[in-house]
């Protein structure tokens, strides 16, 4: 029971049979030939030699399928997290270099150690704090630095950077170098996979095809620039004129690495581990979870952390880079029939004899191909109309949005997601620190109260009912103090003050020093303090504190009982000697 | 009208008089005398010369006086701030060196600009964040620290230290070069003090003088162990036996000074002068408003940010460092009758006076004394009974104070307060992101609906009300969507679900995807989803979604309403078309 729990490979496992295993290998077919550039491209877009990108995509996919809860999640090398990858070891090694790559390994083992901590402690929850629009917002700009990024190998130059400002800058400076045989043949793959996007789905079914198989169909069509753009250079020998290929990759399984656990590079690639870790769950859970819903299956957060976890260490010790469930890769997988995670198995098996037979057929690829699946990959995740929903809705939503975006694009990934996040919090409790406090009367002919200012509804001058709209607690404990003396100065003829608390979820250490103060205050203008409607935690609270034997009046079960009661007796509260 | 805002000095100025000259005058006289060996004893902790002490009595009190609201806050040097100077100063240059004395001074300016800009810009209510048990659990700490600190100079011996373990370890390792004599100096100037503390005044009342001269009288104890004591060195000439004294003092008024704005030290003190700033504020703005509530007074706490921030400004051009306002000395100056803040200005003429005659005086007042002030002083301020308080209350509370009071003194006060308004954030993010959620029911004959586990009610098969305590947003988001999963789960009989919203205070962008996929989710289920007493500002934002549109189900005024409507109906909900 536990085991299985911790190893859904024995729930899945037990019950395989043939027609699993048929629908399985053929998703796994067609996942390996849309994997295949898709590996080769992200590894060139974190900085590192093609095959990491196949080595990438072996080991953590069977990993995953052996420790992950989702049938179907496609695990490999993605965009963002590649994207990531680039920022964080670019800072602390030169591309291209051994130090590169074994800074990349370490960043891979810190992020896998990090997810599976975290989901042994079962602390999945954590990454909620990644709100949805920042979420939306930081891919929409990690897909608009990436494509801007990747112009680079489109127009034949070596223009890098961690900023869009960076990128068109260096872009910008080395125009003269354009290669144009680069980019006639990195253009017209732009345009062609952009046509394929759109337009070879319907015509696959002009053509007869079903829907499903137009649909996978469409999405092989980067294989087919790959094909023809890589015969054409090896045709014309473009590679001797000035066209970068993608060159020798060893014909091997993947090796056994290691990490460094040099203490200057772990706390150097802490930090952006982390973010990694994050967003790569994030993208992975949200995945994983809308295919799940289709099939009414469950996805355990903790558990997947685990999954990803032990993923990413499978990719720290076989050359690997950071890896994380990919959302068009999982939809084909889902698609194509896929029921369980050894279709990962069988992709993984179809990778390791790419790396060991193909590789040697990609040696005259171009990188402006796989440049041009990347943007036009990438380009489809940029969503802007999340600022106009989100200024719609709510400012603090559009806040938490418009930083995420204008700072990724503007001071790089880190500093995007870190200050999208810290927005969303600051913006929250700015809000709950100036809560909305009503002056509430009962609707007529119910037991029901609402606000005076939104609701025709019934008074009594000697009762000042107040409902506050928010948990009490310390950033907004002194604005209760202040509001309640500005609510009550200037009435002579008020005897009864009720604060009415069906929205007061917490009241702490902070918040129960305030209304001591206020019932003492009260007490001392002859006013006497009621509470209403108290919940049942937070009336367990209360009475571990010395506030309820202090109290100058009662506890009522729901407003309308204290106001029955109150209005039955009058006069003001009787003087009673201070506290002290 | 805006003038006397900024300038609350033309507002009680305008009505000064006789009766009010003399009671600022005598409460000057008094808080004078203490304030001097206070002044002396701070800049010692400070690890400033005793001169800048007086120096930073001088021109910051006047300031205070135009600028600030309380009548009867006293400025000046105070314990913790000083303590927190020799912590950052110490970090940037060696005491006793000029480099020292400037940094001191820059971050007197820095500590004062960041007030007033905080002040001018009304954000006065970011202090709250600083909630009530951290602020205890950090001046207790504080308290601790300092009385350790100061064991050196009784002892005699030269040991340093800003955590609770390097300050005994340095001790401990000079344990052999103690100075005897000090030690008997110091010694007993320290039971002298405490005594004076809790014997002196009932002593002064048995002789006859009234409760606030006796009170009075025991607060300028620290005065005559300073006579006896200089006095003692003086005749037997032990500044030559090892008895470290406080030496020349310039005979001079404050010295017009200024602080360097080179970007490096600027850098360097920019975050421990926030939190000076933070924790002067916070200190001052409670004495202040206690001392304000006694006579009925108002408190700004946006010009008080201006009044500490001028006074502050004027320490660093005169000589000073980091300034606030001192609760001992504030009630004294209060008890003694002080009326207006000219009592400040006169006390002001008072330090200057001493600063210009008193210091040859001085010359042969051993440091140990000084040290005995100050340990008496700060053991008052330690109260560890808040550990017992925040336990019994509140987990979350007693974590923050724990983490406040362990950090302070293990890691520093910097570290300590940093780390308490952290914890005190992430404990309530991390409750909020996993609610209180109630099924609730009808209590008998009333329109009051209660949760089903507290309270006997009435529930009907059919319906199922779910009250969510707390207001949803991104933390809680996905926890909703599971909670509800749950709750819904083998309940074949339901029609309808109602979320009862009176605790929602708030619906952000990623509840609002939530809510729209349990809609989607109950609908495919053929379940209604409604809400019921959804507060305006929630709706107002409501409307401006798609949700209600697609809802299943109806928005009630009550859940009295929903529950009486939904009982008429009966079947499950038409089955509808899937959204896309």
């Amino acid at each position: 029971m536990t085991l299985s729990r911790y190893l859904p490979i024995l729930e899945w496992g037990r019950r395989y049979n043939r027609s699993t295993f048929t629908g399985d290998a053929i998703a796994a077919v067609i996942v390996t030939i849309m994997l295949i550039p898709q590996s080769l491209a992200y590894a060139l877009l974190a900085g590192l030699p093609p095959e990491a990108g196949i080595y990438a995509s072996i080991a953590p996919i069977i990993l995953y399928a052996i420790f992950g809860t989702s049938r179907t999640l496609a695990i490999g090398p993605v965009a963002i997290v590649s994207l990531m990858t680039a920022a964080a070891v670019g800072d602390v090694a030169k591309a291209g270099t051994a130090g590169y790559v074994t800074a990349a390994l370490t960043l891979t083992f810190l992020s896998g150690a990090m997810l599976l901590a975290v989901g042994l402690f079962r602390l999945g929850f954590l990454a909620n704090f990644l709100s949805h629009p920042v979420v939306t917002g930081f891919i929409t700009a990690s897909g608009i630095l990436i494509a801007a990024s990747q112009l680079r190998h489109i127009l034949g130059i070596e223009a890098g950077g961690q900023t869009l400002i960076e990128v068109i800058a260096n872009l910008w400076a080395q125009l003269g170098e354009i290669n144009f045989i680069t980019v006639a043949l990195g253009g017209s793959t732009t345009i062609f996979l952009f046509w394929v996007r759109d337009g070879l789905e319907p015509l696959l079914r002009r053509l007869g095809l079903g829907r499903r198989m137009a649909d996978i169909g469409a999405k092989t069509g980067p294989v087919l620039a790959i094909i023809a753009t890589t015969l054409v250079v090896w045709a014309f020998d473009l590679g001797e004129r000035g066209v970068a290929i993608v060159g020798e990759i060893p014909q091997s399984l993947p090796p056994l690495t290691l990490p460094s656990f040099s203490p200057d590079l772990v706390s150097q690639l802490a930090v952006p581990a982390l973010l990694i870790s994050i967003i790569g769950f994030v993208e992975s859970i949200s995945v994983a979870q809308t295919l799940a819903a289709k099939k009414r299956q469950r996805i355990d957060p903790d558990q997947e952390l685990i999954g990803l976890g032990a993923a990413n260490l499978g990719a720290a010790f076989t050359g690997g880079f950071p890896v994380s469930g990919g959302f068009s890769r999982s939809v084909v997988n889902h698609d194509a029939g896929a029921e369980t995670p050894a279709a990962g198995a069988f992709t993984a098996l179809g990778l390791a004899l790419a790396a060991l037979f193909l590789t040697p057929l990609i040696h005259y690829l171009p990188k402006a191909t796989l440049a041009a699946t990347i943007i036009v990959a990438v380009l489809s995740l940029v969503d802007l109309s999340i600022l106009k929903r989100a200024w719609t809705f709510s400012r603090a939503d559009f806040a938490a949005v418009s930083v995420t975006i204008l700072l990724t694009l503007l001071a790089g990934v880190e500093v995007g997601v870190t200050a999208g996040v810290l927005t969303s919090i600051l913006v929250h409790l700015y809000k709950t620190s100036r809560p909305h406090i009503a002056v509430v009367g009962r609707v007529p002919g119910t037991e029901h109260f609402r606000n005076v200012l939104r609701h025709n509804v019934e008074t009594q001058p000697h009762i000042l009912s107040l409902r506050v709209d928010e948990s009490l607690y310390f950033p907004n404990a002194r604005y209760l103090e202040d509001q309640l003396a500005a609510f009550v100065a200037d009435k002579p003829e008020l005897t009864d003050v009720v604060l009415m608390f069906p929205a007061v979820n917490e009241v702490d250490l902070s918040a129960l020093e305030s209304l001591e103060a206020i019932n003492t205050r009260l007490r001392e203008a002859r006013i006497r303090l009621h509470l209403s409607e108290v919940k049942g935690p937070v009336m367990d609270r209360l009475k571990r504190s010395d506030l309820l034997a202090a109290l100058t009046g009662e506890i009522f079960l729901s407003q309308h009982e204290a106001a029955q009661k109150l209005s039955e007796r009058q006069g003001p509260a009787p003087a009673k000697p201070p506290l002290g």
